[in-house]
């Protein structure tokens, strides 16, 4: 082992004296703060100082530039830590970091989120920040083809959740060598030890066993970590991520909370301050940077791990041209969704895609064969599918991220954080509702609309047929923040020509006459319901207007005021989803809060416990289908 | 190795036999319902075969013997191999089997619940039945003192799931060495090959990684299969977890699909069924039962590990008289909970606790004090703490389990998975919202009461203070299905006086006159924030009704619906909670199912990405503070 070219000139006695001032710029934010983690920054505190000073190659004045090394810290309560950081390398004044730190208005968060502009993504919510380093990591890998680094600080607490090991399977599966994760075992989590303590040898272990280069070091012994982070930079040539165990002490630097377990994520009063800075040999000022990006042109992509089994046809020439569906002809939306993010993928090479090893159940494969190197097969890891998804969004790539509906609960935090992060994300989820039939309520996805719903900022688009699909996946692609698409197994029938609007937002009505009596409202299988309800409905002298509400959040308040006004306040909405927050929800929201009074709205929903049976069955055993809602209807019409 | 004392005389050719029937029916089954998963069940026949022959301890005509095995199908999808080994012990008749698989109305579903006497957990949401596993072996272990053992069947494609790594990380720190997993490799997913094959020796290093006795074999050698079990039952003895990595072939027994990636959850069509039939040598309708479950006496509970920090005053007697506050007397709900839980424990010994290390922050850890041996820490790992409670809640314990509210969406899967099994989860979230503060919003709670309203069953409790608190925490080890509390961070005044009923469902109007003006709605934080409202409301000459709707699922309809006549259809609710799906959504669903129409809803919730800052700060910037609430409370008064 060498440091030739490998790391900068900072002498390790600089390096030291940096790591005492992030110890106390540490304690000082979070005692200014009144809260805060200074134990488990000080911890950390020698890694970081070696990391910046020796090893990043970021360009502190373009936080933006491509060839930037990326330092994410998934243990995001350690932020006094991070501000320090940047206070060290002169991006944050001593001013911000003593009076901005935890404030409202302020950008230093008590976790790191994106509005400060060298963070990736949010963190905080544990066992994140390395699965979204993943998805970082393979974008640098590849789709940019640049030298950058994923520098990941993670806890050791945070290694007990199973998202931690999705990621390491993920990493050493797609061979990402640019992935360095540094693993700061204090030994000490929130209420006590954890539960492998200081047994390195068990992580080194259990991260080898899942493929990774894996070096355990004393994470006090500056020279020791600067060799670490040399074969970690070496090992970058190789085909595996590393993992570095760094057996650390919490509160490291202050004998009186050195080892404590009563000392965590509590900032130490202003005389204890004072006792631990001057242990630490007191104020420093050192403003130092490391090594700038590699500028080197983009090189070769890794060779792509084969996901799918080859097939006749395989890699075709991907048309541009839109994907057309004839009216009246059956397609399942999620078919649709497989033809239009292939044609977007022809259209606009920032488009990728991920899947949870059901890409032949949501159609993702069809992208997945036509552009194989924009493809991440996740396996069954929804949490780090998302995960992936955020990293690459990170890099600038839209990336879309598809399993079955029900399984994206699985991934609800990661997408909660996603909204956190800022990031643009575009999730569908195929086979949702008891419209699936005999596989059962597991595959059942009858709470995702509400899930969705709740989340900051998002988009929830539920077309119900093959001409809106595509055209809501276009506009998914455009779409900032979360965006959630449902799709259906089923196969439905096309209810619109080729070339129609379908802006997020809007609405469209598909049965009206000057002398509606009741609006039917659906989505995705439940619009067909309520056409064939109009047609019963109209057999019986019923004239019922269908809005087809495939805009769940927003919603196209306009369509629905317009048809309290004109069919005399009666709405029947039906839903394949439990009647909590999904669109009955976004229907009496949105009129409750147009100020609409005058209008009764029957809602129709899945209210028991599915089993399994036929689509049709099951939907008629809800009272969602369309005899259901003709009944809602009638009734509705029959009263004064 | 012997097999004396521990096998049942059923011979391995016998044995053979049963398992060409177990794939026969399964194909059978599945071609019989016209969908299913035929080829995933025949590569884990001969594994079933040797199991419920000689090594499961299972009384078939008493599914609920306190000391039968349990036999958990965590890959949920091989339901047909499941259903056959039932028809094989004579539990379920061909004609079910035949006639009831997947069909409507009928219990043997597409993937199996709880509906069947035999079916501990529901599972088909892969990566679940492990960690549930989990549950139920802490029980036998730590709790009853029973003998059994609890097989689970994984699949191979759901390793890639970081649950089943929280799973078996909890199994080798609880040193349950009752829980025996077996893994059928059979190398293909839905859509392909797994990411690591046939790689039987990377499952193995990475199952002993983490903790477990390992025992890799050929899935198809009876003898060789009958070891392994024979092994892992001496292994009982022990202090491990077994993992059996049995590489087997996807489709074995029926030469035109064996190893083929195109058969996934395809059922054979006839012809192929026929022939499939022929080659496996035809009908058969063997009954056979194996051992009989082990009659012994408890034996002694396995030490257990200490995850708290010894204090003074730790196990004291706990006390079993209910928690008292004062009212106007400052207390944290979070406080109210623990000390509820504590007395409830010392009522009632099937109370059990779980906690995602944060116990010292849920106040959990009174009752880890009062109680070590009925708590179990999972660290930080949510989804293995609400699957823990799942099995601890299959053998009849009232598991609570807590964590920051914002961190239940991790598990939101898994929550809805347990109300898919019909256990009784007790849910307790604490930190919620914008009030939490200067943590920022990664640690903020905005969409759990949204998602956990969504939950088919589920009850949502939201109390403000100790006392009313402290008796819904009862009500809660009463309530069936997923109940959810949200506590909060900060100390609050009492508000009521001990003793006082909390029905669920039910509320308290605070303030009330003959001549309300307008009515404020609050829960949990905005409660106090609806007081302040009315103080300054009164002081302009507006009444103002106040109603503390603690029980957000059921929500009090009745006393919302007087609300709406006595104060002239004017409200105001505020929640610290985004807008779609929380109190707000609850509050305007129930108004509007009750036909009432005559009413404005004035929606104080969370509409913007909130940072850091002081509780005060962030609910006066959300706009859900006595403030915002008189101000939109003068605006309703003002209105014609």
């Amino acid at each position: 082992m060498t440091t030739t070219g490998l790391t900068n000139d900072v002498s390790l006695d600089v390096v030291a004296d940096l790591a005492a001032q992030l110890r106390v710029d540490s304690i000082r934010s979070s005692t200014s703060a009144g809260s805060g983690h200074p134990t488990s920054s000080m911890s950390a505190a020698d890694l970081l100082a070696v990391l910046v000073t020796r090893h990043l190659r970021y360009d502190w004045d373009e936080p933006r530039a491509p060839a930037n090394d990326h330092l994410i810290f998934s243990k995001g309560h350690a932020s006094p830590l991070l501000y320090s950081v940047f206070k060290a390398v002169g991006a944050v004044s001593e001013e911000e970091l003593l009076n901005g730190y935890r404030r409202f208005g302020q950008r230093l968060e008590g976790h790191p989120t994106p509005v400060l502009p060298w963070v990736d993504v949010a963190t905080g919510s544990l066992g994140q920040g390395l699965p979204d380093a993943v998805g970082v990591a393979l974008a640098g890998r590849y789709l940019e083809r640049l030298p950058y680094r994923a520098w990941t600080l993670c806890g050791d607490s945070e290694l007990a959740e199973g998202s931690i090991w999705e990621a390491l399977d993920k990493a050493s599966y797609y061979k990402l060598a640019n992935l360095i994760a540094i693993i700061d075992v204090n030994r000490l989590g929130q209420r006590g030890a954890t539960d492998l303590g200081w047994d390195t040898a068990a992580y080194a272990e259990r991260a080898m066993a899942f493929g990774a280069h894996t070096i355990e070091i004393d994470g006090h012994d500056l020279s020791v970590i600067d060799h670490a982070f040399v074969e970690a930079a070496s090992n970058v040539a190789g085909d595996k991520p590393t993992v570095i165990i760094a057996k650390t002490i919490k509160g490291k630097g202050f004998s009186e909370v050195e080892d404590s377990p009563d000392w965590h994520g509590k900032p130490f009063p202003p005389d204890m301050a004072d006792r631990a800075i001057a242990e630490l040999g007191g104020l420093r000022n050192l403003v130092i940077r490391g090594p700038h990006p590699d500028p080197a042109e983009p090189g070769p992509a890794l060779e792509h791990p084969s996901t799918l089994p080859q097939q006749p046809g395989d890699h075709p020439q991907p048309s541009k041209d839109w994907p057309e569906y004839k009216t009246g002809e059956k397609v399942a939306t999620r078919k649709a969704y497989g033809d239009a993010l292939v044609a977007l993928g022809a259209r606009d090479d920032k488009v990728v895609a991920l899947d949870g090893e059901v890409s032949n159940s949501t159609y993702a494969f069809e992208f997945a064969r036509a552009f194989p190197e924009r493809y991440f097969e996740m396996f069954i890891a929804e949490q780090q599918m998302v995960a992936a998804a955020t990293g690459l969004a990170v890099r600038g790539y839209k990336a879309f991220a598809s399993t079955f509906a029900a399984f994206l609960t699985r991934a609800y935090d990661f997408i909660r954080m996603g909204a956190i992060s800022g990031v643009d994300l575009r999730l569908v989820g195929s086979h949702a509702g008891v419209e699936i039939g005999a596989d059962g309520p597991s595959q059942m996805a009858l709470e995702d609309l509400a899930m969705m719903r709740a989340v900051h900022g998002s988009t929830v688009l539920y077309p119900a047929d093959g001409t809106s699909t595509a055209a809501l996946v276009a506009a998914m692609a455009d779409t900032p923040g979360i965006s959630y698409m449902r799709t259906t197994r089923g196969n439905y029938p096309g209810l619109y020509d080729n070339g129609e609007a379908f802006p997020v937002g809007g609405s469209k009505t598909l049965r009206s006459t000057a002398t509606d009596q009741v609006t039917l409202i659906g989505a995705g299988v439940t619009l067909h319901e309520c056409l064939r309800a109009a047609d019963r409905l109209a057999a019986d002298g019923i004239t019922a207007r269908v809005i087809d509400c495939y805009s769940v959040k927003p919603i196209d308040t306009g369509a629905l005021t317009a048809a309290v006004t004109d069919t005399a306040g009666r709405l029947v909405v039906a839903e394949d989803h439990h009647p909590e927050g999904g669109l009955g929800s976004a229907v009496a929201d949105a009129l409750l809060a147009a100020g609409q009074r005058d209008f009764r709205l029957t809602r129709l929903a899945v209210r028991e416990m599915p089993g399994s049976g036929t689509g049709e069955e099951l939907m008629a055993w809800a009272g969602i289908d369309a005899e259901h809602i003709a009944d809602a209807a009638r009734q509705l019409t029959s009263e004064p």
